[in-house]
């Protein structure tokens, strides 16, 4: 039988995958499962954005510009500047969603064998991204007790090889919730330029701050050049199906590169680019009600963990997920039993182990990331769920 | 200032988009441009596509499953079924576009510094996704003369060298339009078998054929796990658009191995493949109405080139391209020409020039490829200004 390539077979499978199979025979036993599992906003997607679709005459579904409609980027450049971020159209590349951006941003700026340094626990389809490319993800280990705070600029610098091209952050952080301090940034920032290097910055989530406004990599002063922002407008607009995102960067030989790119895959998709152009007509105030229906939902999760014994979650800042320690030892399996075994009123959750967010062996096996995606009722539900899970579960640890 | 990657410099440009910039400028002096550079069909794209987008009542933009969605996958195979192919819903996944389906196929059979065979002239884009894939082409040259028949098999065995790894075909051909016979690729089927290799097979046009059905590579027998088909709803519904391809073959190891980058992308856009799932409700003479358009377009083109002195186009028999070789030395500068210096009746005409489809350095000088995606009353305006413009072209050779 001929061979897949090595590459086919070295790419990680989703970790949550393997659960999903679980969740579904749950389901078909009449199980009501909670999902925390995935950042799939339960937010109803603008209506705007519907009606944009519906409400198009065009006769011909053509191919739009490989870098995208122009007015789409045109307005969108608008959003940016409205925000202080310093951008024209031209500095902006509709891509596939935020993972065409990053599998593009890798591809015009990185060789194969090239590194780049990402603090972990990250967002675990960089690994894919990464393998597509050819290049090595070198993980630096932020803590849990920490509340994930950027680990000392000093343990990235110790990283730094002739081979590291990049650091790559996600800015509110997925899977942390973690929000960077201007101070944090300002470290990254210094250090990019004093070793020549690209800073790769995923900031899908940046709406959803509960301490404040985000700042964007893009406004970080003397290395316009080295900064390559990836956005969606999945998260946002709670429109993960459009698959529409971008890349933003000063950088015109980038911008070139990845035009290239662009071209070859010939367009995004055309009926929802006009989905997104719409949304940014939404009215300034959009993004408060959202954030509110976040911020109550994450105060919500934060209170019902608090109160369990030996769960420790520090609470995040910003995005839509949170870390939380468990008093298991392996919560790959412990996820797994909450879907085979467990039972709360014929309920249960899932939730996903947060070794697969983890490139180092062995960290992350007693965590989880949870995603604050369902309504106050549902999440109290489900926590209800967790709750009397783990005193139920025969394998706790005594803490 | 920072360095873009190699791969990212090597990136070939679209061929045709230093000429887009002087149609953008004689367009705006008000001249029109008849497009035959281009694959984007003028064809409607079916209402029930777009109804069923316009009728969708889904409130949240959700992801859907990375393999597509289900319900759409099944009536896929439905749709090959009829075709006498037999493969079900779980040999197909859904890419985006044909474009990623190429890409993942690359990526999930080859490793880097593998090489694979591909008669040239080939679609330029297969450029773009094999440096992506860090793999390498190896042309091998089907001739004007010829008609672009394939090339004989045993020029395909003195290229394979311990790295060949696979033989890809477009059947129907783009730029050609050659039709391959069941001979051809039964030869084809052979060597394979023979020399362990993968046959991916780009049948983007395969509903388009003039002189008979095309018989798909997925029916090849006794090769069924060494067969990668890529197929899209690009060309066959009008809507390039849409972005919604598959990749279809029965080798399991092979759709594990995609489904791993598929999940990676997370999703292919949704509304897009509600719009697809619709379009093979279609009624099965869905294509004859279309087919015999461009039977009628391909006739008139045929007969006005014939017409030319010093033109030379063999009669294409499938896909909506025609080849033809031109009374000049360089096409690249005779299309630019026609933007930039020629006018009749205020109109001009804008075509590819085939050397961006070859990758033998020289080849492809004196031709060009015309895609018949304008109605006949426009392809005979399109064929004036072409007539006209070989007798003014100051540098037209005499033959």
């Amino acid at each position: 039988m001929i061979q897949i390539s090595q590459r086919g077979m070295d790419m990680p499978s989703s970790p949550i995958r393997k659960l999903a199979s679980y969740a579904e025979a749950a389901k078909k036993e009449g199980v009501k499962v909670y999902h925390l599992n995935i950042g799939q906003p339960d937010i109803e997607t603008p209506s705007i954005m519907m009606d944009a679709v519906r409400n198009t005459d065009m006769k011909v579904l053509e191919y739009t510009d490989s870098a995208g409609i122009l007015s789409f980027r045109k307005k969108l450049a608008g959003y940016y500047q409205s925000k202080q971020i310093n951008v024209d159209y031209s500095d902006i590349l509709i891509t596939i969603g935020g993972s065409e951006g990053i599998l593009f941003a890798f591809m015009a700026c990185l060789d194969a064998g090239d590194e780049i340094i990402v603090p972990e626990p990250f967002y675990a389809n960089y690994i894919g991204f990464a393998m597509s490319a050819g290049i090595k993800i070198i993980p630096i280990t932020s803590t849990i007790e920490s509340g994930f705070a950027l680990p000392p600029i000093e343990s990235f610098k110790a990283k730094i090889t002739p081979k590291t091209k990049g650091i790559f952050i996600c800015n509110p952080n997925n899977p942390t919730g973690y929000v960077y301090s201007e101070e944090e940034l300002l470290q990254i920032r210094d250090l990019i330029k004093e070793k020549d290097l690209y800073l790769f910055s995923d900031e899908a989530y940046t709406e959803f701050s509960y301490k404040g406004k985000v700042k964007s990599t893009l406004t970080l002063e003397g290395v316009e050049d080295r900064v390559i922002m990836i956005d969606t407008f999945s998260k946002k607009y709670s429109a993960c199906g459009a698959r529409i995102g971008a890349l933003v960067t000063k950088n015109k030989e980038v911008i070139e590169a990845v035009m290239k790119f662009s071209q070859a895959r010939l367009s995004p998709p055309t009926l929802e680019q006009i989905a997104a152009e719409a949304a940014l007509s939404l009215p300034s105030d959009y993004f408060e009600a959202t954030r509110q229906e976040y911020a109550n939902r994450r105060k919500t999760l934060i209170s019902r963990l608090e109160k369990m014994e030996g769960v420790f979650c520090p609470a995040p800042s910003g995005a839509f997920y949170a870390m939380a320690k468990l008093p298991v030892e392996d919560t790959d399996a412990f996820c797994q039993w909450l879907l085979t075994d467990f039972r709360k009123d014929n309920a249960t959750i899932m939730i996903a182990p947060a070794s697969g967010f983890y490139t180092t062996k062995g960290l992350g096996k007693n965590e989880i990331r949870l995603a604050y995606v369902l309504n106050e009722k549902d999440i109290h539900a489900a926590m209800d769920c967790l709750e009397e899970a783990l005193q139920q579960y025969p394998y706790r640890l005594s803490i």
